[in-house]
Protein backbone atom coordinates (compact mmCIF):
# COMPACT_ATOMS: atom_id res chain seq x y z
CA UNK A 1 0.00 0.00 0.00
CA UNK A 2 0.91 3.47 -0.78
CA UNK A 3 1.89 6.02 1.76
CA UNK A 4 -0.78 8.43 0.45
CA UNK A 5 -2.85 7.17 -2.62
CA UNK A 6 -2.26 8.29 -5.97
CA UNK A 7 -5.99 9.50 -6.43
CA UNK A 8 -5.73 11.55 -3.48
CA UNK A 9 -1.65 12.91 -4.71
CA UNK A 10 -3.39 13.70 -7.97
CA UNK A 11 -6.39 15.49 -6.75
CA UNK A 12 -4.59 17.82 -4.62
CA UNK A 13 -2.36 19.26 -7.07
CA UNK A 14 -5.40 19.54 -9.12
CA UNK A 15 -7.63 21.48 -5.97
CA UNK A 16 -4.44 23.95 -5.54
CA UNK A 17 -4.14 26.61 -7.75
CA UNK A 18 -2.44 30.26 -7.35
CA UNK A 19 -4.89 31.83 -4.74
CA UNK A 20 -5.66 34.95 -6.06
CA UNK A 21 -7.98 35.50 -3.12
CA UNK A 22 -7.65 35.18 -0.24
CA UNK A 23 -9.92 35.12 2.87
CA UNK A 24 -9.13 37.73 5.18
CA UNK A 25 -10.40 36.23 8.05
CA UNK A 26 -8.70 32.81 8.10
CA UNK A 27 -5.77 32.02 9.62
CA UNK A 28 -3.87 29.08 9.31
CA UNK A 29 -3.34 27.45 12.93
CA UNK A 30 -0.08 27.16 14.46
CA UNK A 31 -0.21 23.64 14.44
CA UNK A 32 -0.64 23.58 10.34
CA UNK A 33 1.86 25.86 9.99
CA UNK A 34 4.77 24.15 11.92
CA UNK A 35 4.28 21.29 9.09
CA UNK A 36 4.62 23.65 6.20
CA UNK A 37 7.88 24.88 7.87
CA UNK A 38 8.72 21.46 8.18
CA UNK A 39 8.66 20.87 4.64
CA UNK A 40 10.48 24.17 4.00
CA UNK A 41 12.98 22.74 6.47
CA UNK A 42 13.24 19.41 4.35
CA UNK A 43 13.64 20.45 1.07
CA UNK A 44 16.31 19.07 -0.22
CA UNK A 45 19.26 21.52 -2.43
CA UNK A 46 22.26 20.62 -4.45
CA UNK A 47 24.89 19.12 -1.98
CA UNK A 48 22.43 19.42 0.72
CA UNK A 49 24.00 22.98 1.21
CA UNK A 50 20.58 24.34 1.67
CA UNK A 51 21.87 27.80 0.47
CA UNK A 52 18.47 29.58 2.34
CA UNK A 53 16.57 31.17 4.58
CA UNK A 54 12.69 31.53 4.68
CA UNK A 55 11.72 34.82 6.54
CA UNK A 56 7.54 34.85 7.58
CA UNK A 57 5.92 37.51 8.10
CA UNK A 58 2.08 37.43 9.49
CA UNK A 59 2.25 41.02 11.61
CA UNK A 60 -0.78 43.20 9.49
CA UNK A 61 1.54 46.60 9.59
CA UNK A 62 4.73 44.65 8.25
CA UNK A 63 3.03 42.81 5.17
CA UNK A 64 1.13 46.29 4.21
CA UNK A 65 4.36 47.80 4.06
CA UNK A 66 5.80 45.12 1.76
CA UNK A 67 2.04 45.05 -0.42
CA UNK A 68 3.78 48.40 -1.32
CA UNK A 69 6.81 46.76 -2.46
CA UNK A 70 4.31 43.97 -4.47
CA UNK A 71 2.67 45.82 -6.93
CA UNK A 72 -0.36 46.31 -4.37
CA UNK A 73 -1.03 42.84 -4.56
CA UNK A 74 -4.07 41.99 -2.03
CA UNK A 75 -2.26 38.28 -1.21
CA UNK A 76 0.69 40.01 0.88
CA UNK A 77 -2.11 41.42 3.32
CA UNK A 78 -4.99 38.90 2.78
CA UNK A 79 -2.93 36.01 2.99
CA UNK A 80 -2.82 34.26 6.50
CA UNK A 81 1.34 33.92 5.88
CA UNK A 82 3.87 35.28 3.82
CA UNK A 83 6.98 33.47 2.93
CA UNK A 84 9.95 35.19 1.54
CA UNK A 85 12.14 32.88 0.07
CA UNK A 86 15.97 34.59 0.60
CA UNK A 87 19.45 33.26 -0.55
CA UNK A 88 22.41 33.13 1.39
CA UNK A 89 24.56 35.43 -1.29
CA UNK A 90 27.45 34.27 -2.05
CA UNK A 91 27.83 31.34 -0.50
CA UNK A 92 32.06 30.62 0.26
CA UNK A 93 34.14 28.78 2.63
CA UNK A 94 32.06 29.96 5.77
CA UNK A 95 29.04 28.72 4.20
CA UNK A 96 31.04 25.69 3.97
CA UNK A 97 32.28 25.23 7.28
CA UNK A 98 29.06 25.46 8.83
CA UNK A 99 26.91 23.01 6.76
CA UNK A 100 30.39 20.45 7.26
CA UNK A 101 30.11 21.59 11.01
CA UNK A 102 26.08 20.26 10.84
CA UNK A 103 26.68 17.25 9.10
CA UNK A 104 29.35 15.91 11.58
CA UNK A 105 26.83 17.10 14.55
CA UNK A 106 23.83 14.91 12.96
CA UNK A 107 25.77 11.97 11.60
CA UNK A 108 28.51 11.87 15.03
CA UNK A 109 31.21 11.61 12.26
CA UNK A 110 34.70 13.53 12.96
CA UNK A 111 35.30 17.01 11.05
CA UNK A 112 38.44 15.61 9.13
CA UNK A 113 36.27 12.92 7.54
CA UNK A 114 34.11 15.61 5.58
CA UNK A 115 37.50 16.72 4.28
CA UNK A 116 36.86 15.39 0.37
CA UNK A 117 33.72 16.57 0.40
CA UNK A 118 34.98 19.96 1.96
CA UNK A 119 36.76 20.37 -0.94
CA UNK A 120 34.37 19.40 -3.70
CA UNK A 121 31.98 22.18 -2.32
CA UNK A 122 34.44 24.55 -2.13
CA UNK A 123 35.63 23.86 -5.93
CA UNK A 124 31.85 24.03 -6.66
CA UNK A 125 31.81 27.29 -5.21
CA UNK A 126 34.55 28.59 -6.90
CA UNK A 127 32.69 30.15 -9.93
CA UNK A 128 31.74 33.92 -10.38
CA UNK A 129 29.34 35.12 -7.55
CA UNK A 130 26.76 35.70 -10.34
CA UNK A 131 26.57 32.32 -11.33
CA UNK A 132 26.66 31.08 -7.57
CA UNK A 133 24.09 33.15 -6.44
CA UNK A 134 21.77 32.23 -9.35
CA UNK A 135 22.33 28.34 -8.87
CA UNK A 136 21.39 29.18 -5.23
CA UNK A 137 18.71 30.94 -6.52
CA UNK A 138 17.45 27.80 -8.39
CA UNK A 139 17.30 25.83 -5.38
CA UNK A 140 15.32 27.80 -3.42
CA UNK A 141 12.43 27.03 -5.86
CA UNK A 142 12.75 23.65 -5.17
CA UNK A 143 12.14 24.62 -1.73
CA UNK A 144 8.84 26.69 -3.45
CA UNK A 145 7.87 23.39 -5.09
CA UNK A 146 7.97 21.44 -1.73
CA UNK A 147 5.91 24.24 -0.03
CA UNK A 148 3.34 24.32 -2.59
CA UNK A 149 2.58 20.78 -2.85
CA UNK A 150 2.85 19.90 1.22
CA UNK A 151 0.56 22.63 1.15
CA UNK A 152 -1.83 20.87 -1.19
CA UNK A 153 -1.67 17.66 0.66
CA UNK A 154 -2.52 19.52 3.63
CA UNK A 155 -5.40 21.31 2.08
CA UNK A 156 -4.51 24.61 2.57
CA UNK A 157 -4.19 27.29 -0.11
CA UNK A 158 -0.93 28.77 -1.30
CA UNK A 159 0.17 31.50 -4.20
CA UNK A 160 3.67 31.53 -5.50
CA UNK A 161 4.92 35.48 -6.77
CA UNK A 162 7.29 36.76 -8.48
CA UNK A 163 5.80 40.55 -9.04
CA UNK A 164 7.86 42.03 -6.44
CA UNK A 165 10.49 44.00 -5.91
CA UNK A 166 13.41 42.05 -4.38
CA UNK A 167 15.65 45.15 -3.64
CA UNK A 168 12.77 46.87 -1.50
CA UNK A 169 12.40 43.70 0.45
CA UNK A 170 15.73 43.30 1.01
CA UNK A 171 15.60 46.70 2.10
CA UNK A 172 12.96 46.71 4.36
CA UNK A 173 13.00 43.30 6.18
CA UNK A 174 17.03 44.06 6.96
CA UNK A 175 18.14 40.89 4.68
CA UNK A 176 21.13 42.81 3.10
CA UNK A 177 23.09 43.21 6.13
CA UNK A 178 22.30 39.93 7.19
CA UNK A 179 23.55 38.51 3.59
CA UNK A 180 20.14 37.18 2.16
CA UNK A 181 18.51 37.91 -0.62
CA UNK A 182 15.02 38.06 -1.40
CA UNK A 183 14.19 35.57 -4.41
CA UNK A 184 10.73 34.35 -5.09
CA UNK A 185 7.40 34.36 -2.25
CA UNK A 186 4.41 32.47 -1.56
CA UNK A 187 1.86 33.39 0.36
CA UNK A 188 -0.48 30.86 1.81
CA UNK A 189 -4.04 30.65 4.27
CA UNK A 190 -7.74 30.02 2.76
CA UNK A 191 -9.06 31.16 -0.23
CA UNK A 192 -11.93 33.30 -0.82
CA UNK A 193 -14.95 31.99 -1.77
CA UNK A 194 -15.99 34.70 -4.14
CA UNK A 195 -12.39 34.17 -5.44
CA UNK A 196 -13.00 34.32 -9.35
CA UNK A 197 -10.05 32.56 -10.36
CA UNK A 198 -11.88 29.31 -8.03
CA UNK A 199 -14.20 28.65 -10.83
CA UNK A 200 -11.88 28.42 -13.76
CA UNK A 201 -10.44 25.37 -14.88
CA UNK A 202 -6.46 25.11 -14.92
CA UNK A 203 -4.71 25.44 -17.61
CA UNK A 204 -2.29 22.82 -18.53
CA UNK A 205 -0.55 21.52 -22.34
CA UNK A 206 -1.66 17.77 -22.84
CA UNK A 207 0.50 15.52 -21.37
CA UNK A 208 1.58 14.28 -24.83
CA UNK A 209 2.75 17.85 -25.38
CA UNK A 210 5.24 18.54 -22.42
CA UNK A 211 5.99 14.91 -21.43
CA UNK A 212 8.19 13.03 -24.60
CA UNK A 213 9.14 9.23 -24.10
CA UNK A 214 12.38 8.67 -25.64
CA UNK A 215 13.61 5.56 -27.08
CA UNK A 216 17.30 4.52 -28.19
CA UNK B 1 -10.09 16.38 8.43
CA UNK B 2 -6.78 17.16 5.98
CA UNK B 3 -6.94 15.27 2.39
CA UNK B 4 -3.29 13.51 3.59
CA UNK B 5 -2.42 13.92 7.78
CA UNK B 6 0.27 16.09 8.98
CA UNK B 7 2.00 13.57 10.00
CA UNK B 8 2.29 11.71 6.90
CA UNK B 9 3.35 14.20 5.19
CA UNK B 10 6.02 15.15 7.10
CA UNK B 11 7.22 11.30 7.44
CA UNK B 12 7.15 10.89 3.67
CA UNK B 13 9.28 14.41 3.64
CA UNK B 14 11.67 12.45 5.79
CA UNK B 15 11.66 9.07 4.28
CA UNK B 16 12.41 10.48 1.24
CA UNK B 17 16.62 11.15 0.28
CA UNK B 18 18.57 11.54 -2.82
CA UNK B 19 18.83 7.95 -3.86
CA UNK B 20 22.70 6.96 -4.43
CA UNK B 21 21.92 3.64 -5.34
CA UNK B 22 18.84 2.51 -7.00
CA UNK B 23 17.81 -1.50 -6.98
CA UNK B 24 17.89 -1.89 -10.81
CA UNK B 25 15.74 -5.03 -11.26
CA UNK B 26 12.87 -3.20 -9.87
CA UNK B 27 10.77 -0.95 -12.15
CA UNK B 28 8.16 1.74 -11.71
CA UNK B 29 4.82 0.26 -12.74
CA UNK B 30 3.12 1.63 -15.57
CA UNK B 31 0.03 3.10 -13.68
CA UNK B 32 2.42 4.70 -10.75
CA UNK B 33 4.67 6.22 -13.21
CA UNK B 34 1.58 7.79 -15.12
CA UNK B 35 0.65 9.89 -11.82
CA UNK B 36 4.22 10.79 -11.44
CA UNK B 37 4.31 12.16 -15.26
CA UNK B 38 1.04 14.07 -13.76
CA UNK B 39 2.81 15.70 -11.00
CA UNK B 40 4.79 17.18 -13.82
CA UNK B 41 2.07 18.38 -15.65
CA UNK B 42 0.32 19.95 -12.92
CA UNK B 43 3.37 21.95 -11.55
CA UNK B 44 2.64 25.43 -11.34
CA UNK B 45 4.95 28.17 -13.01
CA UNK B 46 5.37 32.03 -13.32
CA UNK B 47 2.12 33.03 -15.36
CA UNK B 48 1.14 29.47 -16.10
CA UNK B 49 3.84 29.95 -19.42
CA UNK B 50 4.89 26.02 -18.60
CA UNK B 51 8.38 26.91 -20.54
CA UNK B 52 9.43 23.19 -20.46
CA UNK B 53 9.07 19.60 -21.95
CA UNK B 54 9.94 16.72 -19.61
CA UNK B 55 12.13 14.03 -21.51
CA UNK B 56 11.72 10.41 -20.37
CA UNK B 57 14.02 7.96 -20.85
CA UNK B 58 13.98 4.11 -19.41
CA UNK B 59 15.77 2.59 -22.24
CA UNK B 60 18.74 0.53 -21.50
CA UNK B 61 21.03 1.80 -24.21
CA UNK B 62 20.15 5.24 -24.00
CA UNK B 63 20.49 5.81 -20.10
CA UNK B 64 23.96 4.00 -20.50
CA UNK B 65 25.40 6.46 -23.11
CA UNK B 66 23.76 9.45 -20.95
CA UNK B 67 25.93 7.93 -18.18
CA UNK B 68 29.13 8.90 -20.15
CA UNK B 69 27.42 12.36 -20.19
CA UNK B 70 26.80 12.19 -16.58
CA UNK B 71 30.09 11.46 -14.32
CA UNK B 72 29.14 8.16 -14.67
CA UNK B 73 26.98 7.99 -11.93
CA UNK B 74 24.95 4.48 -11.47
CA UNK B 75 21.59 6.23 -11.04
CA UNK B 76 21.57 7.07 -14.45
CA UNK B 77 21.32 3.28 -15.72
CA UNK B 78 20.15 1.69 -12.19
CA UNK B 79 17.08 3.73 -11.66
CA UNK B 80 13.82 2.76 -13.29
CA UNK B 81 13.46 6.34 -15.30
CA UNK B 82 15.21 9.20 -16.27
CA UNK B 83 14.27 12.69 -16.26
CA UNK B 84 15.36 15.57 -18.41
CA UNK B 85 14.43 18.76 -17.34
CA UNK B 86 14.54 20.80 -20.21
CA UNK B 87 13.24 24.42 -20.52
CA UNK B 88 11.98 26.13 -23.80
CA UNK B 89 15.03 27.81 -24.80
CA UNK B 90 14.27 32.03 -26.29
CA UNK B 91 10.59 31.77 -25.26
CA UNK B 92 8.92 34.42 -27.34
CA UNK B 93 5.93 35.43 -29.70
CA UNK B 94 4.72 32.04 -30.61
CA UNK B 95 5.25 30.64 -27.58
CA UNK B 96 3.10 33.20 -25.84
CA UNK B 97 0.57 32.19 -29.16
CA UNK B 98 0.25 28.44 -28.22
CA UNK B 99 -0.21 29.31 -24.72
CA UNK B 100 -2.71 31.91 -24.88
CA UNK B 101 -4.72 29.50 -27.50
CA UNK B 102 -4.29 26.53 -24.94
CA UNK B 103 -6.07 28.75 -22.21
CA UNK B 104 -8.75 29.68 -24.77
CA UNK B 105 -9.62 26.04 -25.47
CA UNK B 106 -9.29 25.04 -21.99
CA UNK B 107 -11.64 27.75 -20.69
CA UNK B 108 -13.71 28.77 -23.81
CA UNK B 109 -13.19 32.18 -23.86
CA UNK B 110 -12.80 34.33 -27.08
CA UNK B 111 -8.91 34.40 -28.05
CA UNK B 112 -9.33 38.59 -28.14
CA UNK B 113 -10.55 38.44 -24.09
CA UNK B 114 -6.82 37.38 -23.70
CA UNK B 115 -5.21 40.49 -25.15
CA UNK B 116 -4.24 42.66 -21.92
CA UNK B 117 -2.82 39.25 -21.06
CA UNK B 118 -0.94 38.93 -23.94
CA UNK B 119 0.36 41.91 -23.76
CA UNK B 120 1.81 41.48 -20.41
CA UNK B 121 3.51 38.21 -20.83
CA UNK B 122 4.97 39.69 -24.08
CA UNK B 123 5.75 42.49 -21.76
CA UNK B 124 8.13 40.15 -19.37
CA UNK B 125 9.68 38.42 -22.13
CA UNK B 126 10.96 41.47 -23.75
CA UNK B 127 14.15 41.37 -21.78
CA UNK B 128 17.56 39.77 -22.82
CA UNK B 129 17.43 35.91 -24.09
CA UNK B 130 20.16 34.84 -21.16
CA UNK B 131 17.36 36.49 -18.39
CA UNK B 132 14.96 34.73 -20.03
CA UNK B 133 16.00 31.11 -20.00
CA UNK B 134 17.45 31.78 -16.34
CA UNK B 135 13.84 32.59 -15.36
CA UNK B 136 12.61 29.79 -17.15
CA UNK B 137 15.38 27.47 -15.57
CA UNK B 138 14.05 28.49 -12.57
CA UNK B 139 10.69 27.42 -13.11
CA UNK B 140 11.93 23.85 -13.96
CA UNK B 141 13.48 23.62 -10.33
CA UNK B 142 9.24 23.98 -9.34
CA UNK B 143 8.63 21.11 -11.17
CA UNK B 144 11.80 19.20 -9.66
CA UNK B 145 9.85 20.24 -6.46
CA UNK B 146 6.32 18.83 -7.30
CA UNK B 147 8.52 15.69 -9.25
CA UNK B 148 10.34 15.21 -5.73
CA UNK B 149 6.88 15.55 -3.41
CA UNK B 150 4.67 13.32 -5.21
CA UNK B 151 7.23 10.57 -5.36
CA UNK B 152 8.14 10.84 -1.65
CA UNK B 153 3.89 10.99 -1.37
CA UNK B 154 4.16 7.60 -3.22
CA UNK B 155 6.80 5.76 -1.63
CA UNK B 156 8.98 5.87 -4.77
CA UNK B 157 12.62 6.65 -4.59
CA UNK B 158 13.76 9.64 -6.77
CA UNK B 159 17.28 11.29 -6.86
CA UNK B 160 18.01 15.06 -8.40
CA UNK B 161 20.95 15.49 -10.23
CA UNK B 162 22.85 18.35 -11.35
CA UNK B 163 26.03 16.48 -12.45
CA UNK B 164 25.68 16.08 -15.88
CA UNK B 165 26.91 17.72 -18.80
CA UNK B 166 23.73 19.69 -20.02
CA UNK B 167 25.66 20.68 -23.64
CA UNK B 168 26.16 16.61 -24.14
CA UNK B 169 22.53 15.57 -23.45
CA UNK B 170 21.25 18.17 -25.88
CA UNK B 171 23.08 16.79 -28.63
CA UNK B 172 22.55 13.15 -27.32
CA UNK B 173 18.78 13.63 -26.98
CA UNK B 174 18.24 16.20 -30.17
CA UNK B 175 17.27 18.84 -27.27
CA UNK B 176 18.74 21.58 -29.43
CA UNK B 177 17.23 21.31 -32.40
CA UNK B 178 13.52 21.39 -30.50
CA UNK B 179 14.84 24.36 -29.29
CA UNK B 180 14.78 23.03 -25.76
CA UNK B 181 17.97 22.65 -23.29
CA UNK B 182 18.53 20.25 -20.48
CA UNK B 183 18.68 22.05 -17.05
CA UNK B 184 18.26 19.57 -14.47
CA UNK B 185 17.44 15.69 -14.23
CA UNK B 186 15.48 13.26 -11.54
CA UNK B 187 15.81 9.53 -11.71
CA UNK B 188 13.67 7.05 -9.62
CA UNK B 189 12.84 3.84 -9.17
CA UNK B 190 13.37 1.60 -5.88
CA UNK B 191 16.66 2.45 -3.55
CA UNK B 192 18.78 -0.74 -3.05
CA UNK B 193 18.72 -1.80 0.18
CA UNK B 194 23.03 -1.73 0.77
CA UNK B 195 22.49 2.10 -0.18
CA UNK B 196 24.57 3.09 2.51
CA UNK B 197 23.09 5.86 2.04
CA UNK B 198 19.89 4.77 3.90
CA UNK B 199 21.52 4.40 6.63
CA UNK B 200 22.99 7.99 7.41
CA UNK B 201 20.58 10.83 9.01
CA UNK B 202 19.34 12.99 7.14
CA UNK B 203 20.68 16.81 7.52
CA UNK B 204 19.44 19.85 7.82
CA UNK B 205 19.93 22.79 9.33
CA UNK B 206 17.92 23.22 12.70
CA UNK B 207 14.50 24.42 11.79
CA UNK B 208 15.27 27.94 14.14
CA UNK B 209 18.54 28.66 11.89
CA UNK B 210 16.13 28.48 8.31
CA UNK B 211 13.25 29.89 9.11
CA UNK B 212 13.05 33.49 10.80
CA UNK B 213 9.65 34.83 11.78
CA UNK B 214 10.14 38.61 11.41
CA UNK B 215 7.80 41.29 13.22
CA UNK B 216 7.01 44.83 12.25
Amino acid sequence: MKPVPDEVVLRQLHWRYATKKFDPTRKIAAEDWRSLEQALVRSPSSFGLQPWKFFVVTDPDLKATLKTASWNQSQITDASHLVVFAIKKNLGAADVDRYLARIAEVRSVPLESLDGFKKMLLGSLSRPVEEVNAWATRQLYIALGFFLSAAAMLGIDACPMEGFQPEQYDAILGLTEMGYGATVLATAGYRADDDPYVKLPKVRFKPEDVVVHLNG
